[in-house]
């Protein structure tokens, strides 16, 4: 049995940071503090600066959408490329603030690569203050499941207070996927009341179901897990930064898939990609080509369930807040083709 | 970014257990109370239920090597599925002890599946008594670098004091491997002073390399990491439970690799092998075909360093204590063939 599992990840960080922050209250600050920590190590920096699909994506669209002389806001700095990258493109002037210590690397970092134009302010994004508005906000704070990095909230609060009418987020137009998959069969690993094991039977357990919903959820970044989607793939809810507000977000979604690859369904995968132009975007699914690799992805388990080709599989999400995962949760209807003389008619 | 990656999951189990059991000093009651905790989830036990490379090797263990009429300890028992079998093979008496609070459920599941002979102890195994030896010890206390879950202390431990002369340690005999590997170049993720990303060059960090031994450390259970080992692959340690004590493993070990994959080399792949017959044996290698899918491995890394074929890679690996990985520590010395008339000579 190993000591090291992806999957308890989650629960390792939440129990590090009920226990480490147990007198702060809100969901906010406990995630704020853990972030600030989280980011200020090398290795989380190391990884998303060694992810070539990603660090491409932002060269392109900061050379692409910053214009010389801009004003630049650079929410979530980390080392301060992106900052770095703006000022070489000629913003006047860019703001790059991180609430992490990692921010006196990304100065040090600066100084060394004779960078300029770039003021480092230590703050969080909320605590950020201007006499005057700017013409762009960068950003990168898209979590493994989009919204996990409080990205709608911090954004659209620096929006509103500082960003110039007609001024420009990068990247903002966002598509966030939830797709119906079968895991491959050496890797699944089916509930406890689910298994039989030569012999040995767990069906008695499945009146102990935890109550813990982050049991219900499995983190990965290994892509070997996933043979296939059910359905063809497509985006559930798709959001632009320059307009949303975390309050007009959905919370419930309903969708549907016809199933063209049978067989059993194992859960959602939940991954986003970004669009800044019609040749330039970064996707974060599992299988997708030129996947950003330092993203991992959550599958959102079910209970054993088998379609045919043509059944459709009707999902339904509720959210709480989108930035807690413990607030989603979700089922299906299955419609079995043969049963449904609405879905064979349309089939 | 990712709120959720892979590679911290150590500190973020450490810190939580340093955090939750800031009373506690020693590391065996720190990682005991850990793995009490860790391993009460049911998705630890689903992970390694749906192991079916491990149950069939447990399996066939069992049915070869345990007599009807053997008086069995299962150590760790789990869910009880070992004990089961042992007492479904015959066994005249299994003792099932677990210190998690898992063992209620390996209670209930045994009643439901009418299960005899099997007594559930609730205790941590140094504490376990009892008044006259044992045929066998059975057990599954491999971790992902074999050694993280206080194998050789906790079995030898119950070998001195309760295993007749002569009886049975199920498995035994462990292979420990650490094979220097390339890492596939898309999930490649440097040093951070060895980045040099669009322009901005990190080189001056290295004068800030963290001290965190984790840091040079990664956890994965993606096979897709590796590319292919630059040596052939051999174990660098062997070890018999039947006589080995903690004392006696060594704290240095110095191996060679000749260079048949030309490249980067990238770190160490640590894993192990355990055999119980020549025809059945269990292991966690990346590159092992029908390997056991809920071990992960650990990656050792380096320092950038490249090798042609026929350059040998002489690994220094030496360990205060092999159950804690933050003491392990490693370097190597790269012989170049055309360098060495004694390495030339004897390729």
């Amino acid at each position: 049995m190993p000591f090291h599992t992806l999957r308890r990840l989650g629960v390792r960080i939440s129990s590090a940071v009920r226990c480490l922050f147990a007198q702060v209250e809100s969901p906010e600050a406990r995630y704020r503090n853990f972030n600030g920590r989280y980011f200020s190590g090398f290795y989380e920096q190391e990884r998303m600066l060694a992810d070539k699909p990603r660090m491409e994506f932002y060269r392109a669209a900061i050379q692409r959408h910053i214009q010389p002389g801009d004003r630049v806001v650079d929410l979530g700095t980390g080392t301060g490329i992106l900052a770095a990258l703006a000022s070489r493109r000629g913003a006047a002037k860019v703001y790059a603030i991180d609430h992490s210590s990692i921010l006196e690397t990304a100065r040090t970092l600066a100084t060394a690569n004779g960078i300029e134009r770039v003021e480092f302010v230590s703050t969080h994004s909320t605590e950020f203050r201007l006499p005057e508005r700017v013409d762009v906000i960068l950003h990168e704070q898209m979590g493994d499941c989009l919204f996990d990095e409080a990205m709608v909230a911090n954004v659209s609060d620096l929006r509103d207070r500082l960003l110039k009418p007609g001024g420009l987020i990068l990247p903002s137009l966002f598509e966030f996927f939830c797709e119906p998959i079968k895991i491959r069969n050496e890797r699944h690993v089916p509930f406890i009341w689910e298994l039989a094991v030569h012999g040995y039977d767990y069906s008695v357990l499945e009146r102990q179901r935890p109550q813990d919903p982050d049991y219900y959820q499995v983190r990965s970044s290994d892509l070997a897990l996933v043979e296939h989607f059910l359905g063809e793939p497509a985006p559930v809810l798709t959001l632009d930064l320059h307009t949303v507000n975390e309050a007009a977000l959905p919370h419930a979604l309903t969708f549907t898939r016809t199933v063209v690859n049978a067989g059993r369904l194992d859960g959602y995968a939940v991954y986003f990609r970004t669009h800044v132009d019609t040749d330039l975007s970064l996707g974060s699914g599992p299988l997708d080509p030129g996947r950003a690799p330092h993203w991992g992805f959550r599958v959102l388990r079910t209970d054993r369930d088998d379609f045919a080709a043509g059944d459709v599989i009707e999902v339904q999400l509720t959210v709480g807040r989108w930035s807690e995962l413990d607030t989603w949760r979700w089922k299906h209807v299955k419609h079995a083709r043969a049963d449904d003389p609405a879905l064979s008619a349309t089939a």
